[in-house]
Parts: structure tokens; sequence; C-alpha cells
């Protein structure tokens, strides 16, 4: 009895400072997406239910949630570079910088100090493995459009799997020259490079370290959105289980994994609230493959879901007491591929195309007179447009970050934005909160409110990376 | 050594489980305050120190940080009422209701559980004491402008303490009939109305249940707009403070005191940065009187902070990777305010009013010009806006939910917005996250993501209401 006692003792005694360390650790990061596209996608899973209220995504239901501050060291609005190295470093710089502090010293990610500790070490995104987000966790350039040089940065991490849909400048340097391709540097380095999920399988058994991305002819950018999904198309969740299986075949020391659901913010910078909302269920789904895994390994396993920066300055109302984001189901593609079959019927039937024909699109893609009745105003938008983009000829693109957009295809989202009843203060980033959520080993710290510069540091705390 | 064992032990398996009961509640309510007006008026304090980044206020320094829902049983955008009622009761129920659920049954509120348990009660207010926030405390109706008939439900309620700017139908009922007054009504209750702070001073020690409004002559549908204050006006850290006096006097059981910022919503409504900025910051400084009494009984005193829902879709950026929200500093007054101003110019100058002595008020009143330079578009919208109203005399005052709005005044806050890089997508309510942060006994309930209703259930657990 009195040595049961001690022994009780001293579990209660350790208990309280003592915390299982987190040998594996996934660290999700939703490019541009903020509280409220997190709480819309929610909404929107609801109207779909023919209900008022959230149906909850896998990881709002984790039980540590906090809310983090996203200013860069020179903007009160940050860009993806500046918040990707302070996510992943723990260092506020200016905007533009990967890896590096506002001096231009290099430091160090919480990858890195994963590796260093001996941990498998995987980065993957949904856009190009060389784009801001990933590239703060393995590079350190001045600057973000450097992808030749940051690609180069790639092998000397010596990371074990890289992931996204390919790279952007695999043969140009940063001052526009032509430049050996980063492809057989990187195999030199001892990496496998896998072209898509199959691929992937045939090669990974014998791999050491590896690379994956899409089949040739995919556009090397990114996956494509989850509203624009084909059969055979790669997907976040694909990528997070190929991460998975490979970070823990042989010899298991433990694992840091990043993945970014890097496009959660291309939609967002088009101001495209269907897209969005796919978007945020799609890393939801990739999340879902943490979490299986977790589910096995419960004490061992730290999940971490969070994001950048806000977009958009999406706003879930427009002035009545109501939202209607059932319309958005009526929409079938993102704004990109509208634009590209408006393109396509100009292309077709040239200076012929009718307002009939231009209806008949907008009816099938949007959903708009059938579905979805519209207000005079909004009818005579699309109207006003068709008459200058098709009638009078004159086209002008409308170029945001990451899209130029036809006209037509443009005003249909904002008309769609009206239906839903959502609102948009900008096309580029905000300095709004971005939500933080975490399960599992060490899941405690991140309940709070801080800043985003806490979120590596309070992982390799609970890691163990020194 | 084995009793000192024994006890540790008991302490240890104990202290697991039993924490402090709350003995003091306070319950702050920032009507209209998400996330981004908490975020965004710390970054505004942060830019008057030169700096970018946040400068904290004291509630988001509190240890438990959550996010709610907000939604109504009938609504994805939650009126205040059903707000009210869902933070007062833990019950959805239809926009309008007061108290009672979506079945028109009356429903029992924290305050009266609180009143039942044999505390104190209090329940306070920066605008009108029959308002629809702290009227979800106190009475059952089924509409929110029910005003007579909500004031006639608070002697019943039996409360110890009410405080507010007045009652904005004392004499009228709903069907818009004269009626008795309210007040001696209320009196012959047995409650000691003062007028103004000393007032209450003078009355406080000899009364039994009081209720404290603001001096004869006063607008008794609010207190003035921080922003707008004048020496001798009443605060609501003024009214927070005399809430505490009077619930503590005598034989002592604790106490529940909900204290609402009822004009963060105002400002919102107006879609006025700098009013609303100012108004956190004000309803901060009522947190801090709460505050110190914590840090006198901090076992025994619970603290929660949060809103009813967002107003304004307040988004913080507009395009560029920066903010401006310096440029609020210059503005002087509310719109409200400016807006009487240029009522009062048109009548003491008639057709005569020049562009140079509307250019000058603006100079004065927001430092355009002279401080914040305008481009030509926002001079252009400024000076169009004049000829209509002052040279063509089409005067349409702007109408929203709390203010009618001289036009020129409507158009300077937006150009003001568009300095500071403000969007807004809504004149109304929104269904974004409301913000909650909680500080003492039970604080840890508070922490993590969930519904609205939750709040006044764990606040009810921890307090020991039945």
């Amino acid at each position: 009895m009195k040595r049961f006692m001690y022994v009780l003792l001293f579990v209660l005694l350790t208990g309280a400072t003592y915390a299982q360390q987190a040998k594996y650790v996934f660290y999700f990061i939703g490019d541009g997406m903020g509280v409220n596209q997190v709480n819309g996608t929610e909404m929107y899973l609801a109207e779909q239910e023919g209900r008022i209220g959230v149906t909850p995504l896998l990881f709002t239901q984790f039980p540590a949630v906090g809310v983090a501050t996203t200013f860069s060291a020179t903007n009160s609005v940050t860009d993806s570079s500046a918040a990707g190295t302070a996510l992943a470093t723990g260092v506020k710089t200016y905007n533009g910088a990967i890896g590096m502090d506002d001096q231009k010293n290099v430091i160090q990610s919480v990858a890195e100090k994963a590796k260093k500790a001996g941990k498998k070490v995987g980065v993957t995104t949904s856009v190009s493995v060389d784009h801001a987000t990933p590239a703060a966790f393995y590079a350190h350039q001045p600057n973000r459009s450097m992808y030749y040089e940051i690609a180069l940065d790639l092998p000397k991490a010596n990371f074990d799997f890289y992931a996204g849909g390919g790279f952007l400048k695999p043969t140009t340097t940063a001052d526009k020259k032509e430049a050996p391709s980063i492809f057989p540097i990187i195999e030199e380095a001892g990496y496998t490079i896998a072209k898509g999920i199959d691929d992937f399988k045939v090669k990974s058994t014998q791999a050491d370290k590896m690379i994956l991305i899409q089949k040739d002819g995919a556009n090397p950018s990114c996956l494509p959105y989850s509203i624009d999904r084909k059969d055979g198309d790669m997907t976040l969740a694909e990528i997070t289980e190929s991460a998975v299986s490979f970070l823990t075949k042989g010899k298991n020391k433990g694992f840091f994994l990043m993945v970014e659901g890097g496009k959660i913010d291309w939609a967002c910078h088009s101001n495209d609230p269907a897209t969005v909302f796919e978007e945020v269920i799609d890393m939801d789904n990739a999340i879902k493959v943490a979490y299986e895994f977790y589910k096995k390994h419960p004490k061992e396993t730290l999940i971490v879901v969070t994001a950048d920066h806000e977009t958009g300055g999406l706003g879930l109302g427009t002035g009545k007491y109501e939202l209607h984001l059932k319309a958005l189901k009526n929409q079938k593609q993102s704004q990109d591929l509208l634009s590209t079959a408006i393109t396509d019927l100009r292309k077709a039937k040239g200076h012929n195309v009718t307002w009939e024909d231009a209806k008949a699109l907008l009816v099938e893609k949007m959903g708009f007179w059938k579905e979805l009745p519209l207000t005079w105003e909004q009818e005579k938008m699309l109207r006003d447009e068709f008459e200058q983009s098709f009638v009078k000829n004159k086209v002008v693109f409308e170029e945001t970050l990451y899209s130029k957009t036809e006209p037509l295809a443009a005003t249909a989202r904002k008309v769609m934005s009206q239906i839903a009843m959502i609102g948009w203060t900008s096309g580029s980033h905000t300095a709004e909160y971005v939500p933080v959520y975490a399960v599992g080993a060490g899941s405690k710290e991140f309940a709070g409110k801080y800043d985003n510069t806490e979120i590596p540091k309070r992982i390799a705390k609970v890691a163990g990376y020194k």
C-alpha cells in the first residue's frame, strides 16, 4: 500500500509538468485562411444540409484553439514570404524574405531543427515546391521571386521528402539567365523524382530521398483547385499520405511534416467564395490523413493547423441578417475555368457570340437564371459587361496576383458573391487574425492569443528540437 | 512524514478536479465587437506609437481565449436580441426575441439564476437600459422594440443594480398608447433612481436597489461616444465602478455583473473606424475596473469578455500590403457630430456655404488636406457631394440603424476609411466569429471554439448557479 502510494504520488507530481514529447509533428498551413474562411466554410456546409449554423470541419474540433497576429517586420499586412518565414523560423522579417531576418541573416527553420534532431523531414504544398510558404522552411534567399535559387537550396537542406505541383523556374536564374536545370542537380544530391502518385508508389521503396511533383504536362505552378479536379489529378490528401508513408519507412525516429493548402489564398485573391470554401474542405481532407495517423499514435503525435495571413477581407454578411451560401453550390468551376470557357467561346464563334450564348454558359457554369434568379441590377451588370467585351470587343482582362480573368467571368463572380451575401474588402491580404487549432502531444501550448512567431517556437519546444 | 504524504496526496488528487467557485462574475459584452474590431484597435494603438504590430489591450492578455459562433435559430446573421438571449440564457432563438425561445417560452437567464443563488445582480450598458442586450438578461418579451414592456420587466427581475443612458419609451407602450410612466412604477418596487454619478454617490448608501441613468437633458438612448466625450459625461468605467461598489456593500454573498459596451456596434453600423476603435478602448477601460477588483480577489473572481456578433464586416486591408491606422487619430469626433456640425453650418449660412467653408470644417474635424493629403479621387468625392447637397441643395441623409447622417459627413467617413485602408462589407451585422477572453476562477472553461450558447452555461457552472 505504502509503495503504491509512493508510485501514485510520483505519477501525480510529475504528470503536471511532464507531457509526452511530440515524436511526429504535422504542421498544416492554409495560405490565406483567416478565421472567416474557416467559419464561412462551416456555414456553407450547414446550408447545404438545409440548416442554419455550422457543420464542423475535422480540424476545428481539435481541443486547443488560438488566434495569431500576422504583421511582418516592415508591413502591417504581411506577404506570404514574411509570414512563411515567421511560421518557419519564429522571426519577423521584411515582406519578400525567405528564411532570412530583416538584416538578411540566415535563420534556421523549425524543419531544419527537426532534421538536426534526427527526425525525417517533409515539406509539401498544393502549389509549387519553390513557392514562398514551403520555401521558408528549407531555403534562405533575400527575395521570394528567386525561384531557381530557392530550388537550389532544396538539396542543401537535405530534407527527406518534398512535394508540390512542380517548379516555377527550373532553368532560369533570378537575373533571367538560362542555367543548368535544377532536376539533375537535385538528383545528383541523392533525390529520386516521382511524377504523380503512381510513379511515387513504384519508386518510393527504393528511394532514399524523394521529390513528388505532378505528371509531365500538368501546370507546375499548382495542383488544380479542388472544385475543378478531374480523375487522376494529384490531391493534397494524397501528398500527405505519400509523405507519411515515406517518412515512416525504415528506421523510425519520428518526423516533422509541413503541409500547405496553398490555393485557399489564390481563390481569395480572386474573391471567388465557392472555390475558397472547397479549398478549405480539401485541406481538411488532408488533415484527416494526419488525424488517422494521430489516432494510431495519440501520445506521440502533434497536429497544428494554422494560416499565414487572411486574404480578401472576406466578410460573412453584406447588409441583411442572412447569408445565402447554399447558392454557391451551383457554381461548377473556379472563376479561372469559367474564364477559360468564355475565352474558348470567343475563339470558337468570334464576333458571332450572342447574349443567348453567353447566358447559356452562365446558366450551365453558375446556375444563374435557372437555379439562382437574378435581380435586374445583377442581370444588367452581366449584360453591360457582355456588351463591352463581346459587342464592342473591348476586352480588358482583370489581373490579380494569380489570375488573368475574362471580364465577364469576373462580373459573374461578383454577382455570385452578391447572391451568397459574401463581401470582400481586398484583392490582396489583410492584417486579420489567423486561427490556430491543435491536437495531440503538447497541443495545449497552442491555446490562446499570440503572435505567429510563437508557433514554430512552441512546436520546437514540445517536439524537443534544439 | 506519512501523514504529510497523505495530505499532499489529497491536495493533488482534488486539485485536478476542484477549482475555486467564481463568487464574483463580470460578464462584459462588446456589442458588434468581432475579432477584427479587437485586432484593429490593437494595431491602431501600435501605429500611434509609430510601430507596426499590436499594443495589447488589457483584456486580450487574459489567459483563456476562445472564438464563438453567433448565428440565431432563424438567421445565419443574428440580431442583438437573439444574440443577447443566447449569451444570457444559453438558448438559440429567433431574431427579435428577448429572453424567450423560438416557441415564445420564457427562458431563465444566467443573471436570474445568479439572483436565485443569492448573489447580488447588476445589469449595465452604455446604451439604454431597455436595449436588446441588457434586456435579454432581465426581460422576457417577444420583440425587442417593446421598450415600455421591457422596462416593466425590470422590477420583476428584482435585480440590485441597473445602469445605462436612460429609457427609450418610458410612457409609451408597444402599440403606441400613452401609459403611466415607468419611473414611479420602478420606484414603488423599491428602486432608487440616480441621475448621474454624483447623484449616485449621494443616494447609494441608503438605497436598497438602484437604477443609475444619465442626468436630465442627456440623450437617454446612450452615453456619448468616447471620441465625443466632454467633462462630466458619464462613462462605462464609472458605471462599472458604481456597480461594484453597490453590489459589494453590506452582506457580501458575491455578485453577477453584466456590462455592455453597446456603442461599438453603433459606430460599426456607421462604418466609422476611429469611433469604433475608441469605443473598444473605452470598454477596455471599464474592464480595468473589473481587473482591479479581480486582483484583490483573484481566486473568487471570474471576468469573461465577449461580443454578441460582429458588425460591419470590418476588414483590415483594402489591397496594399499596409494599413494607415494612424491617420484615424486626426478625426476629432464621431461621424454623428461631424454631421451635426455640417447641419449647423447649413443653418448658419443657408445657401451661402462655400466649398471653402466646407473644406475648413473638414480640415478641422478630419485633418483632410492638412495632416492627411487627399488624392484627386478623394477630393472629387467630397466636392461632388458638396455640389449635390449645398449647391444643388439635394440633401439626402444617409440612414443607418442608429444614425441619420449628412451626406457630406458620410462621404468624409468613407474617405477616412480609404485613407486608413479599412474596408467594410456591411452596414449591418455579419456571421463572423466573436472572440472570448477570460481570467480568474473557472476561466479555463472559456478556451476553445464553441457556440455562443455555451458561454452562460459555463458561467453558471463555474459560479455554481443552478
